[in-house]
């Protein structure tokens, strides 16, 4: 009998959980939860709970999380990011296999040789975005490699969304994802990438302005912004002569021009904090931004400001989370992007019956002798429930399967690894697909 | 004899060793100066010589510099403001007065009771600003609370600037200060300041489009934009309940639109090294933040992306730059600021025959009986050469004349000390008019 770790019990962590316990039988294996909050692992395991124990656990605690490591074959971590080195530190001094959904941080690439040695898989950047996106990106790209292309562009876009059925917001948007992350999002450095070999640059406040339309197909119109550094991925996937490569986000259109307002009014900045008078409303919040505008008009001033039309879209979505009206902050410190975010905590919340929804597109452009083609990859997930969502499904089932691989002798490689080989794209991809998690291709002639 | 150490001899101490060198035989006194570079050193020092010693000293070596302040009474630090706080700790440990034109960082304030006890005079924030702007702000609030005032508002703008026979660019600007700083200005948070009871935020990326007109008698129109925290200043001044308190940089009228161009596009950004290939020249350099135009009209696709008016003031300043031009940028690697610095310090530098400019106003709105009044206070000090700038002049004068008065016993306050008090700013204004370095005030009743 194989034994499982999975270190946080996170929403993330649903439909990892899931699969494992449902597998266990059959692969002949245990799975342990360890969570700080033993309540939140027990319901997540749920009622197939036989075959898996719940532990609690601060993480934080290198004497217990040590221990726990030792007693399992392979251990799946779901912390923060910034607690991935203590367990592979962990993983490495007592021989075991470790998963992560998360960016290899530096200091792991320094102990690749001696996990290669110890025969240890230290597989990582396998949820969603990074994850899935690597997975389905190098699947076309060795394809259209290994027939002959000649590739002249890859733009790929992600989005965390809200599913249609439960979409009755004028922002096209909820959270379902961790609303901090989503409001500081593009922030601390400028997007750069590369488009016809020239090398663009975007700055933080011009970001939301700068949108791409994407279409998906059966699911309609979305903008497209640019994430931070789309230049790192020329090396990890193989196209350094690339002469465009983007990477960026996704949001339902007209999202961006609403956000913009924020940015522009400087209300994401969470680097100082405000003085927040006690009978401080959102208008007041807001105006604190403003220009002083003699007759006290904030809609007047707003749009103003920023160019607005003063009857348009951006306005009804400002208006509807509350911009303008005279609601207590109800919070009596904090940066704007606190006091902002706790705003859209309320308005954009997932409801009891709502569903989430993952977008991905991925769009090459090659030539293969005379010929010139546009390929396009999507996929589109939504949420079954609140808690199996289509974020927790599609973070945590590749890194289910992949433990499954792992423990099964299924995967050869050894090291510190991204999931950019076939032994792995191929198998977690083909049982992805079984899974309901499919990527839809289309393909058309370019004209000359 | 008093012996006078001087760390540092860099452009902004040439008055303050010409005038202590000076003086010396009145005053019996020798100084010493001590720089990386004795030969810099040597050049201020200049051919009334024999009242001062030249030596060299790297200050960050401990044992030198400790050994040199041990042997004089009292030490002027010009370092940069980082190196303050060893040289402190230096005069606390061999009891010496030391003072600075920097800002108080915290630790020194740790150090107040200690330097009281031991008599000593840690004195700073004596420069130009900070420096003068305490010394005149003081004297005039002191005066209008003592004739029973009610304190309405109170704005400060001050710039290092180009004087007006030098000033033959479209930018009136020249540096006649660290170019880095003026790239960088603005950067690092939001503005932040109260009006009419209200707080105001302005974020980085709009600064230099909220800008103040600013009339300075005799000398024409200016923009002012907010400095980054205006609101400390309510403490170290006394005036936590004022309505209005605003703080800013000055500018020739013009410049704050043009230089806004560079912070849409991004290219003060100092936070990422760009891909700088070999033929970068200035126009693809600025290219790089545009969204790509088709016919590659650089003039065309910038006034249209920032809505500028494509034969206005903006675009000849730009021109006069060179921003449209195919002048090779000459250099391998920067980050945007690095390369906006390298190309600003050839066009902006200055002249041999040229003089710089120091700007500085007061403007105060207060209530005194049923009367309003408004009272404005205005400094302007032009450079005499290359050597005796406004900038050396009025950075180094007050230290200068601090160290008199400290040195004859007529600074009574010890400890952790800004010039705040009348026993300060009174003399040392006093001497300042002396020199050419004096106010004009101008004041009118407000209409009801």
């Amino acid at each position: 009998m194989r034994k499982i770790l999975i270190l946080g019990a996170g929403r993330s962590a649903a439909s990892l959980i899931t699969y494992l316990v449902e597998k266990a039988g059959e692969q002949d294996w245990r799975v342990t939860v360890a969570d700080r909050s033993p309540e939140q692992a027990r319901k997540l395991v749920g009622a197939a709970g036989d075959a898996a124990d719940v532990v609690a656990l601060d993480a934080s605690d290198a004497g217990a999380r040590g221990a726990l490591v030792a007693s399992h074959d392979l251990v799946i971590s779901m912390l923060p990011a910034a607690m991935h080195m203590d367990v592979v530190h962990d993983c490495l001094q007592h021989r075991k296999h470790v998963l992560t959904p998360s960016y290899v941080p530096k200091e792991m690439w320094a102990l690749d040789a001696q996990a290669k040695e110890a025969g240890l898989v230290f597989l990582n950047e396998l949820g969603l975005d990074p994850g899935i996106d690597h997975l389905s990106a190098m699947r076309i790209l060795d394809r259209l490699r290994a027939e002959g292309a000649s590739l002249e562009a890859f733009e790929s876009y992600t989005g965390g969304l809200v599913a249609p059925e439960s979409d009755d917001n004028p922002w096209g948007y909820k959270f379902s994802w961790n609303p901090r992350n989503v409001v500081l999002a593009g922030q601390g450095g400028a997007a750069c990438f590369i488009r016809d070999g020239r090398y663009r640059y975007i700055p933080y406040h011009r970001l939301f302005t700068r949108v791409q339309h994407i279409e998906v197909p059966g699911y309609g119109a979305f903008d497209g912004y640019a994430n931070r550094d789309s230049l790192k991925y020329r090396k990890v996937y193989g196209l350094e002569d690339i002469p465009t490569l983007i990477r960026g986000t996704l949001r339902r259109q007209g999202f961006c021009a609403a956000w913009n307002v924020f940015v522009q009014l400087g209300c994401t900045d969470d680097s100082y904090a405000m003085e927040v008078p006690a009978d401080m409303t959102w208008s007041s919040f807001f105006d604190a931004f403003l220009p002083p505008a003699p007759d006290g008009d904030l809609r007047a001033s707003l749009s103003g400001y920023l160019g607005l039309d003063p009857t348009g879209q951006v306005m009804d979505q400002l208006d509807w989370l509350g911009v303008f009206g005279n609601e207590p902050v109800g919070l009596t410190a904090g940066s704007p992007a606190q006091l902002l975010q706790h705003l859209l905590e309320q308005k954009w919340a997932l409801g009891a019956g709502d569903k989430d929804m993952i977008v991905m597109q991925h769009v090459f452009r090659y030539a293969r002798g005379a010929e010139r083609r546009r390929l396009s990859s999507s996929l589109v997930v939504e949420g079954r429930d609140r808690t199996d969502t289509a974020m927790a499904r599609t973070v945590g089932l590749p890194l289910a399967i992949a433990a499954r691989l792992v423990l099964n002798g299924q995967v050869a490689e050894r090291g510190v690894l991204l999931p950019l080989s076939s032994g792995l794209y191929d198998p977690i991809l083909d049982e992805l697909e079984e899974l309901g998690i499919a990527f839809r291709e289309q393909e058309e002639v370019l004209p000359d």
